[in-house]
């Protein structure tokens, strides 16, 4: 039996594949995006469990948009304009594949940033569109180069992650935001705001969604992932009613609704009064754990750019093949992803390594940086020799 | 911001919005595939979910196949060969969902039951496919009518529900069991089988699946919403193993994996010495309320075919508009479905209306069929006048 055309373009994902080498026992893993499990506000979990398993009503079919009471607490909390609407999907993963089959025709023109999370190229492979990528400055996308794409022709969709981008770390400029929201609206660009990190920085002042300044023109994904838990995939799409109503008709046939216990869960952790000690116990971590990823690798002689939040450094490399340096680390008792599996597959690229600093506690993060100068070690005498 | 061509042609769930209108307070409905509440197994699930409540490990990210120790669990119990494999859903709907992306290209025919349960209609007109009707007898599918359909040329995929089909409660005979699988054979034809209502025979014998006879090249829905829970959002696709791996590529960029949570639950749920008798006592249920409702009809001189098992009755009506019928009805106090829902928008049907017997108790399935009658006797006063 064929599978379909637009599968068979489709990579597998490379990062789940280093996630399951990542999951051996021997191995450190700064490979995945793993939010700290120790740090899982379980105790809120618990009792959320309790309250929501003794209530029948829970386990029926639920609406399509997702458990009332939630959509009304994070209108509120979000501050959602009374022209725009909510939609709870399965993680803010399923969020972009709703927009990508709610927006797109195939072959749509489709700009992201270079390099780019993985799941969204995988969404945009599906989907059939055609992806221009835009470089990266340390302030956000390169703006001149952005205009000239946009100006080049009919870009539908320009999809983004401005706080704390994965696998770059980058946090947009607040003239980036400006310029871009500006840019969107100029040619008629569907913003798609990936914001899963916005809540994780940890220094610097907090800068407005691009969104905010392009009402009328953009969709904001959150994610419970990294502020709660990711196992029970629970995102967040918010943007104008119109748009939100497609993605409705979408998700009606993709899976009816998103389970409702685990919806009535979450509000009773995110609702409790505590919650903005916890992340705030959360950032702290961060933090500490950045800063001994930071010195660790400085203690080596390298210099990654700096991040203010979120959870990744990027690590560029020179004279070194990174895949090559992946596959060795692994061997060497660490898991890293090399900065190839951001990029479409026939892009060439410089050598980077993503490296995640949330997953590990400090001790195990400067043990992990140790297995790796190793493994750069035995590669570079493999060349020499 | 224009959507996607493919939407522009969907239809929302009419049943949907049904269902919104019959939740209001003073209606009965009959309209839904809602299971009964009241025989939820919550002493299970209320233990299930403390028990996951305290397993932070449940909330990291998942696998994208599903829980390993549900997958091994159900691998067992549905006794999957070797060389066949299993995927988790959030419900059967995405299962679906995933198959059409995974194995259809743009205009591939497709032929489905006609009536079709709406969810798979949506499916087929999202994928762009090609629909083609294979009419219903009381054994099943029409089969020289399908012999035709599928010698007429490119047909990718049927899409069919043997047990206690959506809507008509039709359940098909061994001889056509038989004859379906050598045609898909013949043919080269990929069967979808869904089997959301297997469990739920409360008269006559269990036949074997379709896909029992055809095991290189069907794909089998099953869905732990009418056993279990529909508000958990769990299915089940089980096929070749090459087939589920073209599954589980798709669902990483759908949604990355199932939360785990809920995986774990049902685990507790399902696995418990207890949980047949649960089932058993759901079949006891339901074939009293399924005979509640026949009584109830037939006093009213109705004689809708018989059915063994499943949620649904259909009943045929004459000289009647089934749509203008269920209007009335709704003003009468009594959600049903009109038929015409269960087909694609442009062809012509058959008055008839699908009720449920699973939601409501005796006594207001009674009283729900008395309103119904009065709706109708409005109608034809209304069109005599």
């Amino acid at each position: 039996m064929p599978i379909a055309d637009r599968l068979q373009r489709m990579r597998p994902s490379y990062i789940r594949d280093i996630l399951r080498a990542a999951s051996a026992d021997n191995v450190l893993s700064l490979a995945g995006g793993l939010p700290a499990l120790e740090l899982f506000p379980m105790r809120q979990i618990e009792a959320a469990m309790q309250t929501v398993g003794k209530q029948a009503q829970l386990f029926q079919y639920g609406e399509t948009r997702g458990y009332p009471p939630l959509l009304d607490y994070l209108r509120d909390l979000l501050a959602i304009p009374a022209d725009h609407d909510l939609l709870i999907s399965n993680g803010s993963q399923q969020g972009l594949d709703l927009i990508a089959r709610a927006f797109l025709n195939p072959g749509d023109v489709v700009v992201v940033e270079a390099p780019c999370y993985l799941g969204a190229l995988q969404v945009f492979e599906l989907a059939d569109a055609a992806v221009r990528l835009v470089a990266q400055t340390p302030q956000g996308p390169d703006l001149q180069q952005l205009e000239s794409l946009f100006a080049a022709g009919d870009v539908r969709l320009f999809y983004a992650v401005p706080d704390f981008h994965n696998p770059t770390g980058i946090c947009w400029s607040l003239a980036t935001r400006e310029r871009v929201a500006a840019l969107c609206e100029q040619f008629g660009v569907l913003l798609v705001e990936d914001a899963p990190y916005r809540n994780l920085r940890f220094a610097g002042e907090e800068l407005p969604l691009v969104a905010a300044a392009l009402p009328s023109q953009a969709l904001v994904l959150r994610s419970s992932s990294k502020i709660s838990t990711p196992g029970m995939r629970l995102g967040m799409v918010s943007g104008p009613r119109q748009f939100i109503d497609a993605l409705v008709l979408v998700k009606q046939a993709a899976d009816l609704h998103t389970n409702v216990p685990l919806q009535a869960a979450l509000l009773e952790v995110i609702s409790q009064a505590s919650f903005p000690r916890h992340l705030a116990r959360l950032r702290v971590c961060y933090r500490r754990r950045y800063r001994a990823l930071l010195g660790a690798l400085q203690a080596q002689g390298w210099q990654p750019a700096a991040v203010c939040g979120g959870m990744f450094v990027w690590l560029e490399l020179e004279d070194i093949d990174a895949r090559a340096l992946a596959a060795e680390a692994l061997r060497c008792g660490v898991a890293v992803v090399p900065g190839e599996a951001f990029y479409p597959a026939d892009v060439a690229v410089r050598p980077a390594l993503r490296l995640n600093f949330t997953h590990c506690n400090e001790q195990a993060i400067e043990e992990a940086v140790a297995r790796l100068a190793v493994a750069i070690e035995t590669l570079q005498r493999q060349d020499a020799g």
